[in-house]
């Protein structure tokens, strides 16, 4: 999306250096730097050090970085190596591993004379298979957004409030909540964005960045203040992004995601997750009961980190010295608090049967 | 209750400099500092800059204000100048109207000679009633505790969630939504407490650094987590303060209250609050529709206070250079979600009728 009036993808293909550009994510909100990754050990750290964040993101990373391994060394023991290499750089993102072996099963039959171009034909052909796919989340959320401006007198924008980022940062482009908000900008619906700080890490700060630099209007809340916008009527709608979503419907999201959903519910306010397929766990059911939730560093909840007073990046104690925290990370929003998922073929209720009749392709699982 | 091994209230009466004292609590929890408050400017500054916080603790200095306002000029005009310098200084806090107005009917048919006395004995007779209003609060929640303590593995500890501080500090004394806690400590109950971050002015710091310096055991969590950790079982009750009750029973308290109580509603968790009759306004009765709820400036949402690495008290910005902040500072929690009410009288419904039947000298409105 736009930042300073131009158009940037959260990572490209530079042909003048002919490497990939990234946009390095630890420094925003508050810096906006582009780094050429040009070796491997470069890709391996733009992972390793978050410099690139969000599932489809990363999965678009490695595979440049397999790209790079084949010019550099198209071998059969390389290309071998590389897996490993990019494999490692975070154990447990199933994006990257699907990215990896993609790319592995793509290029090991090929001649070592063709891998290098098709390796980047291929990564070509993932970071745009994650636009194309946000592009149609935007355009099927786009439509519950158009419906709801048409019932406000005319002027008056769209309230819709988001929970952490699942905006184009974490994603190639579009990202998946904020596509349709983008959509509907471009558009010229009228739309103001509640933000939710989502703490412990403050992605909404990232978030507001996003929205601020394509100019959509938007505010920034703590987490506390969604219920009583709500309570207030002042939000329309809820979109918000998911880390997993099980076959019925229940999404896992990050921490907080549920509170808002009990809010949204308890005031009769449309809440609606956004979601790519390959975020559907068809091996899950039951969300609350079935999905493991990451506990992380208590250094997150008692520690903030922002730009000081002297306009560096630092962190502030928040608490006690010696105050324990406690971390978790994720929560499970139940099928029965979300009004719809809306996906790359459309929107549908978060049932068994409504993503089973979206997708009976992959829902079959037995 | 103590610091440092000292017992201590959250202001009190100095003979030595016959002035009031105050913890200054915007250097909690890093720093611990008294101040002597000794003009008007100072009374309300305190009031304004929350050095002083919380509703009890709000209405004791307002009182305190008044005394010293009797000692400065004594005349009806002062009186009333007085009246309505100190109650501007907060316009959502009940218990801050509600002592101006006890002051003032007190000191009102006095003749102008005996005013500043009887000022000063009125000022010590609030705090010392708030004090005792919080034990009996503490002795009527303790009874509470002590049942789910009864219907536990003996050992396991009882595990309260609490939000924002309605601790000792916010009070003269023990606190309301803490003064059960301590109540039970006091007697041996195993505890657990989860405490709030709530944001924006992580009051859970406060609650963290008092509950540590009495030594109860605790966990500090970002406001996200409380969902999550009811959905798993891991809170057997929740115990807020509140700033303002309405006669019906619904609750107004610090942001976020309202989406705890959504979340122990949907998960059979008890709903406790906490108040001292004074905080019950016999005039309103939907909380949601009739209070009016204060828009703070939102540097607080921006920016986090807390103690830098090189270990001054200091803020760092969060959000991108320019983002605009919502900062609504409390919500209305319906008393539909409201388990009970723990009061200096006993615990009721959350009805007209449950608080009608505890103070039916004061719920006659007309």
């Amino acid at each position: 999306m736009k930042v300073n009036g131009k158009h940037y993808r959260s990572l490209w293909w530079d042909e003048s250096t002919n490497a990939v550009a990234i946009i390095d994510q630890r420094w925003l909100p508050h810096e906006f730097r582009i780094q050429s990754v040009t070796t491997m050990q470069e890709f391996a750290d733009a992972i390793v050090e978050m410099r690139v964040r969000g599932a489809p993101l990363i999965g678009a990373t490695a595979a440049y970085g397999m790209a790079l391994a084949m010019k550099l060394d198209p071998s059969d023991k390389h290309l071998d190596e590389a897996w490993h290499y990019l494999d490692k750089t975070r154990p447990t993102a199933i994006n990257l591993r699907w990215a990896l072996n993609r790319c592995k099963a793509h290029l090991s039959p090929l001649p070592e004379a063709d891998r290098a171009a098709a390796a980047l034909a291929l990564a070509h052909e993932i970071a745009d298979e994650d636009v194309e796919i946000n592009r149609r989340i935007g355009e099927n959320g786009l439509a519950i957004i158009r419906e709801i401006a048409a019932k406000k007198p005319k002027g008056e924008p769209v309230r819709i409030l988001t929970h952490c980022n699942a905006g184009w940062l974490a994603t190639v482009d579009w990202g998946t909540a904020t596509s349709p908000m983008y959509h509907a900008y471009n558009e010229g619906i009228p739309l103001h964005v509640w933000v939710d700080e989502t703490r412990p890490r403050n992605q909404g700060a990232i978030t507001a960045w996003e929205l601020g630099s394509h100019g959509v209007e938007h505010k920034y809340i703590v987490d506390n203040a969604g219920g009583h916008l709500m309570q207030h009527g002042l939000v329309d709608m809820v979109i918000v992004g998911t880390d997993r979503t099980t076959r019925r419907g229940d999404v896992c999201n990050k921490i907080g995601t549920y509170l808002k959903a009990l809010a949204a519910h308890d005031n009769g306010v449309p809440f609606y997750v956004a979601l790519p397929s390959p975020t559907i766990d068809w091996t899950v059911d039951d969300g609350v009961a079935e999905i493991p939730i990451e506990e992380r560093n208590a250094f997150e909840t008692t520690h903030v980190q922002g730009q000081t007073e002297a306009g560096d990046i630092g962190t502030v104690q928040v608490t006690p010295m010696g105050t324990e925290g406690g971390n978790p990370a994720f929560d499970v929003t139940p099928n029965r608090l979300v009004t719809g998922l809306i996906t790359e073929r459309g929107v549908c209720e978060a049932t068994p049967e409504g993503l089973a009749a979206l997708f009976p392709d992959l829902s079959k699982t037995d």
